[in-house]
């Protein structure tokens, strides 16, 4: 007998969307606003409990409020599938949910269509991937990546402990480590995504795959010269912070050119100058400068570039210079196999796909270091992210969710 | 018979100042606080026209507080001498009182020496000339150049009215227009003021005198691009604000080496991003530009081109702009004449002295309205002013001064 083929239901999708977004819509901004620990978050959450139960998945929870529906078989390993639904301040409405709310539409899909999997499919809601306490907590907890150390030292951009913000709302922090998988017990990962980037619309194509994630280096810099007076202080006797990093900054374009890839990028951010008075030149200038290029190798040289630049500039305006590398994320690898699968079934389903890397970080790079995972891209309007703004086309969705839905299918039934 | 030589007691002179800054001293941070119409700037005053009694100069104030101690004839002009006793917050020793101390020490010198001039001197404090109304007001209000609207609506940059602030100290804010002074009635003014740049002390000279002040155009431009994720957005589609600004910056020792003077000046001090996040492409960049020269003409160039080049920087990034000219204050050429006494009077005196413009305002520019007016400069420490490190030396200072009391005797003994 042939399998029925299951479909996409675009409108329910939709609407599954919809329903998690009636959670912390700021009428005002139209941003969204569910931070992780949120009680929109966790209102969020229940609600699209509620909702996989309804459609008889069997709902569980972790210590992290990691959210699970399994469809399929009750013991046994499982395909996991799915994004987050935590935002950040003020965000847009794609960005996370949109990945949850399709998994769940393929579970759906194919519950409509009879189909009862061989293997268990997991839809996951994961917790905070916003980064609210500076990591991807949810799929960090799934993966074992997530210490105790971790969790007593972590806290938010206002100071607010995650103890704290789990404890106000009746969750145990330090039982996140208990809640790993075992190696094993996730045979693969899928997350469809908002691409968050201009490149697939520039492209005129609807759905990425990805085969990594850039790895980030993040600097902060910090020039001190001196802050006299911008009327009695010659060009030539000055020691100005803000030139120190114009001559740095104007080099940039050059810099990429040189020693780096189309995929790397470099930005400067965030500046603060000091007195940051129109009339007196700055003498210090606090800057974050950050690196990504999905080679490792390559982040090294652009780091080591940029340092020698850096201490160039301020010796030719008289400054001195302190630097600290906040972080360094290596660029990750996504699974060629899924990789592969993916673009097959693309093919197959006759949707013209890119095969790019993720220039942002996700779940799915987490999830590979505990299974093969892997990441689906639809176009973001414009490339805009995390903000109201925040739109993409529901045509190229559906073409998203359908080449999710196939994948999902043959690594699940087959 | 020949009149004795008065000279200056430079320890008299820097007991006066010490007397001074006993008021409104922060031990804490070493910086001294007597803004305009502040206790301490109120108790200062009272202080200093005491002195001034004590050392038999007939003392009177004006409407706006401004302090004159008159010295010789009651009656007919007189040759103004002085600078201002407020400071900024958090300001140096010297930036101001220094010259009121002076000029006072000057009058001093010339009662031990048994001198009685022909013309009156007028030993003058004046208020408010760090402009925390937003002007010179004291010697704009000898001058006339005070109106009532401008008096109604002055306020600091804490949203404090300049009414307010003068009826908190008993005074009466719109008298200030019928205190200018009369045509004829001040023959000359000469202010010694600290150079508040590095200019004296790299050169190795004492003394300068300036010829002018420099003009100041205040431009306010802001840059908006799209904040997009720094990850996922390629460097060649972006709109960078930051990077629009780097472009014009980076061209600004270009734009004077080929449109300005050595005495140009261009400073972007205040800048503020948006987001000013790390990770994310500045979507605006909102900053000053400060445009300085001794020559309007040069002003104009410079401003002229900064403009094309800001719309050119902006084009070339994708970004809208919107420009303001806050401010435009034409350079002040100083009396000719009173310029080449000081220097006749310096090399009489076997003063080195340096001929040079001022890139700070001072009353001088002011009183220049008025009458002929002249402007001694001494060294500043590192060229740091507004700020507690304000340092000059003391055998600089005397130098300074007797240059002055050999003009003023010059002036109102012959």
């Amino acid at each position: 007998m042939v399998q029925p083929t299951p479909a996409i239901d675009i409108d329910r999708l939709r609407r599954s969307l919809d329903g998690v977004n009636a959670f912390g819509f700021n009428a005002v901004t139209g941003g969204y606003n569910r931070v992780g620990y949120s009680d929109a978050d966790m209102a969020a959450r229940a609600w699209f409990a509620d909702e996989m139960a309804g459609a008889g998945l069997r709902v569980s929870r972790d210590a992290v409020n990691n959210l699970f529906g399994r469809f399929g078989p009750a013991d046994g390993p499982c395909i996991m599938a799915g994004s987050h639904l935590d935002t950040v301040p003020e965000g847009g409405a794609f960005d996370g949910s949109l990945g949850v709310c399709a998994a769940f539409e393929c579970v759906r899909a194919m519950i409509d269509a009879g189909i009862t999997p061989k293997t268990a499919i997991v839809v996951t809601a994961t917790a905070e991937e916003e980064g609210r306490f500076g990591g991807m907590l949810g799929s960090q907890t799934i993966t074992g990546a997530v210490t105790r150390d971790w969790i007593a030292r972590a806290s938010d951009s206002e100071g607010v402990a995650l103890t704290a913000a789990m404890q106000a709302q009746g969750l145990d922090p330090f039982a996140a480590p208990d809640a790993a998988w075992r190696s094993g017990a996730i045979r693969a990962f899928l997350e469809m995504h908002i691409e968050q980037g201009p490149v697939l619309e520039q492209s005129g194509i609807p759905v990425g795959v990805a085969h990594g994630i850039s790895g980030v280096c993040h600097l902060q810099i910090r020039f001190e010269g001196v802050a006299n007076h911008s009327g009695t202080t010659p060009m030539d006797m000055r020691a100005d912070a803000f030139a120190g990093l114009v001559t740095f900054a104007a080099g940039i374009p050059a810099l990429i050119a040189e020693l780096g890839t189309d995929q790397s990028r470099i930005t400067v951010g965030k500046l603060n100058l000091e007195p940051n008075f129109a009339h007196t030149i700055p003498g210090t200038a606090e800057f974050s400068i950050i690196v990504r290029d999905t080679s490792e190798e390559v982040m090294r040289r652009l780091r080591t570039a940029a340092e020698a630049r850096i201490a160039d500039a301020a010796k030719a305006h008289g400054l001195t210079v302190s630097s600290e590398e906040k972080s360094w994320l290596p660029p990750v690898g996504l699974d060629s196999g899924l990789h592969a699968l993916l673009r097959g079934e693309a093919e197959r389903l006759g949707i013209a796909c890119l095969d790019m890397p993720s220039g942002a970080g996700h779940d799915a790079q987490t999830m590979q270091s505990l299974c093969p995972s892997g990441l689906i891209f639809v176009p973001s309007r414009n490339g805009v992210s995390h903000a109201p703004e925040e739109w993409s086309d529901w045509a190229e969705i559906e073409k998203g969710a359908s080449l999710m839905l196939a994948a999902l299918t043959r690594l699940a039934c087959e």
